[in-house]
């Protein structure tokens, strides 16, 4: 990856970025759960075991939480910040304790905006990997991206 | 919203369900940016001013956390729990602080697995809104329901 900050000026399609690493563990997958989704299977380990997941998996929201935190400090290092307008999301594989994730980004996607000279829209494919190099999330983001300001503005 | 635990089978499109409230405070955005996004407009009030939110604002993924755990905890009364598949998300309006959020949600797509006859999926239109009425997210949540088990199965 590239440690420059980014306009929409800058991004091409095709572009790619690679995040750093970061590990997920059962006890962070407890308590993600414990907040903001309290299901059996992502809150202990022994009742997981006689579930879909058949074993402790981390809540979908919360491989999406850790997506966004790898794209933030590393993975899309955007000018502006990274703000979200929506997008759409697939779980394709569970997040299991132990697993170490990261996040391979490509812009698929890039419209200036007609009405706000000062902005554009791009279209971020990031797919977050475990240390198998498994998908276990696909995420199409939708993110305003400022142009870079003019010396005369 | 009924308390009764749904299966496949007793779903309809149309069904409607709505949540219990839940307030969103400054401190719980800033501690989840902290973990999960840490950006200017989601860590500090004076720095949020300056920016495009024009105040602190949640991160989208705190509005969708906390939209998954009212639906787990009142919003959707499925017997087996609330396995999302993926979906597609559309962030409206900021999260801000105080701000009491509920979540309105409609059965809007139903298809019985033909290889898995255990199970359907069914599709969730859910609306987070805040106290003043405004929708602060839309999400279209795929999910995997389980069909109600037989008695000779």
């Amino acid at each position: 990856m590239t440690p420059r900050a980014l306009y929409f000026d800058d991004l091409q399609l095709g572009d790619k970025f690679v995040s750093e690493r970061q590990r997920v563990t059962a006890e962070d997958i407890k308590r993600f759960a414990a907040e903001f989704d309290p299901q059996p299977f992502h809150l202990d380990e022994a009742t997981a075991r006689d579930t879909i997941f058949a074993g402790l998996a981390a809540s979908g929201w919360h491989t999406a939480a850790v997506t966004m935190r790898l794209l933030v400090t590393s993975g899309l290092p955007l000018a502006n910040g990274i703000i979200g307008v929506g997008g759409s999301l697939e779980w394709k594989a569970p997040t299991r304790p132990g697993d170490e994730l990261h996040v391979e980004s490509e812009v698929v996607e890039l419209t200036p905006s007609h009405s706000k000279p000062d902005r554009g829209m791009a279209v971020i494919r990031a797919t977050t990997l475990n240390d198998r190099g498994q998908a276990v999330q696909g995420l199409m983001a939708k993110l305003l991206v400022l142009r870079r300001p003019r010396p005369d503005a």
